[in-house]
């Protein structure tokens, strides 16, 4: 694995212009070392599975799509450049191998169990009719490309539904301003992003007037992460720290709140990142819409609401140190910490959910989402 | 002025228990090193007021109330220790002169040249009937004390009344948690604390379960001086980030919000440190009780509604750099900041404002506050 510093931001973009932290193309795979941002712009070249696997382990890449999909192109890289004078039998034993050794990268990740079982049952489904190793190799690659291509297609189609549903809401206003909390971009997915991928079709589509993102304490992912994203595309932006949230509101300075989503309860109650529930609060007083974007994969019908989710705790180092835990000890010694890493927000707090198949709204009539009957429609 | 280091926090403690920034006696004056805080404490000698000139100067000392104290407090010392020979008018002349000095260590300070203009007023009324230096300086000597006397008097009555009214409002209840923002405490006046004295206050009663504090982005005086301060006095707390507010609350957990205030409206609108304002609406969501603590000095009947309080900005660096701006970068270059200094919340989101005089209730019948009414009975 070979490191690539960028002086310029330039090469970190697609032709769309938006940034891009996996950078693929047939037979090469680059990507963004995210433990450098924001400070550096470094890309590392993955030549193959034992470099992709690295990577994944060691944080050069994180959010739960872009590692399942890293660890697929790491692959294919592999095969794509391997000289290979074995059988179709050995090609898919030797593609079985790798994919499992991928999966020891980060085995609690179930997006990337989720994808090695879909590639091995592939693999296993080709060589069965194949002659050649070549065909078995040609559709891992196939597939593994299909997996990146879905994720941003998945992204931009969140995204041109959140922006057609805004522009029509908010179709009083020549422009509006978006507030967004975390990271949801091209850092955290195989690119363009979920609430950000809106922000960006709002801002191509020329009706955004300002982004603004929150810190988000206390892992800084709104600085760090979010802030980037947005410097890099020239999207007008401002951030701001958690705690004036309310303060921006009350100014007249937000028009929408659009934010991500960990988990959708089934009447749409949504975990997300501490603080969003904040958030959702303060737009409901100020009479800001606020709206959550997620592909449908982050709706979980088996949970019926928000109370079934058990929240869990991360390190009190977050908050005692500088830099979301990484600095030095900033915060009182021998004071207790409760470090929540999401919290829920009620539906009823929520304007509406946009997916890429479209935007889940409520009933006139009450204030419950019917998420089972879209889905079931969408299909 | 010598430097003194504390292995044990005990030397910082009063009788009572709590933490001092400012530890006076007769001839003899330290000041808690706020600047090293929360990892070192350590008491700086002030001997005279060139020692209290550099110590307002460098920041070893902060909030208003402390600094005007501890300027009149470094004079009292050096007139007490000083070999004088000279008339009753050449004491006046000494003092006058320091004093004047004194003002240029933080000339935009109103409670110091306010203060400092009493003190100068003493002096020459005192010399018109003076018939030794001995007198004059002793007057002086008096004067400064009873500044510290009634200052920590005052933050005392605050914790009194308030936790009165507390017990009452709250009878169904053993004990209560509460919730504060930002640092009101021994580090912000001369001893004990406003809304940090009403916990301190209810804790001595033994009708406080815990104290949790918020981090207070961006410059952290939850996380370094409030966390500090309820360590220190062993009271039971929990440190949370600003975006856990609302979680913190939806569990349940806490029974009253106390704040601090910077300025409180004629009509009970107070500004006060950025994220006062989301505080106060999550527990208006939530049916929780919200208070804000502060002499009556911090009410300005001058200004109807928070509507004419300007907010001001403060550096992006605050978020931009760790540790409140004092560290590395941590966020994207290039992003713009929008960093306001406090956020004003309207009356109709506070419970009722308590003050040295008692506590200001609203009329049963409507939203607002008789906060001029409540002045003139209390005088």
């Amino acid at each position: 694995m070979s490191a690539e510093a960028n002086g310029s931001s330039a090469a970190a973009t697609t032709a769309g212009g938006s940034l891009q932290s996996i950078c693929y193309e047939r037979g090469s795979l680059r990507l963004l070392d995210q433990r450098k941002l924001p400070l550096e712009t470094v890309y590392l070249d993955v030549k193959d599975s034992t470099d992709g696997w690295t990577a994944i382990r060691d944080m050069v890449v994180r959010g739960a799509p872009a590692i399942a999909i890293a660890a697929a192109l790491s692959l294919a890289v592999e095969v794509w450049n391997l000289d290979f004078n074995g059988t179709s039998e050995d090609a898919s034993s030797l593609l079985i191998k790798k994919l499992e050794y991928l999966v020891s990268s980060r085995p609690t990740a179930v997006n990337l169990s989720d994808a090695v079982e879909k590639l091995r049952s592939l693999v296993l489904k080709t060589v069965e009719t194949a002659t050649e190793a070549k065909t078995v190799f040609q559709a891992y690659i196939d597939a593994a490309e299909t997996m990146l291509i879905d994720d941003v297609a998945s992204n931009k189609a969140i995204g041109f539904h959140g922006a057609k549903h805004l522009r029509s809401n908010l179709d009083s206003l020549e422009k509006i301003s978006v507030l967004t909390h975390c990271n949801t971009g091209s850092l955290a997915t195989a690119g363009y992003g979920t609430a950000l991928g809106v922000i960006r079709a709002l801002r191509s589509e020329g009706f955004l007037e300002k982004a603004f993102c929150t810190e988000t304490r206390p892992f800084n992912q709104g600085s760090r992460l979010t802030a980037f994203e947005l410097v890099h595309d020239r999207i007008p932006a401002t951030l701001i720290a958690d705690s004036a949230v309310a303060a921006l509101m009350k100014a007249g300075c937000v028009n929408a709140v659009i934010v991500g989503a960990d988990r959708i309860a089934a009447n749409g109650d949504t975990a997300n990142k501490i603080g969003t529930y904040n958030v959702a609060l303060s737009a409901f007083h100020h009479g800001i819409q606020f709206y959550v974007a997620a592909p449908i994969t982050s709706i979980d019908l088996s949970i019926s609401s928000g109370e079934q989710i058990v929240i869990e705790e991360r390190s009190a180092k977050e908050l005692l140190h500088s830099d979301g835990g990484r600095g030095k000890q900033v915060a009182a010694s021998g004071i207790s910490v409760w470090n929540p890493a999401f919290d829920v927000t009620p539906a009823r707090l929520i304007t509406a959910i946009i997916t890429e198949k479209g935007v889940i709204i409520k009933k006139a009539s009450d204030e419950a989402f019917d998420i089972k009957g879209f889905i079931e429609n969408a299909k």
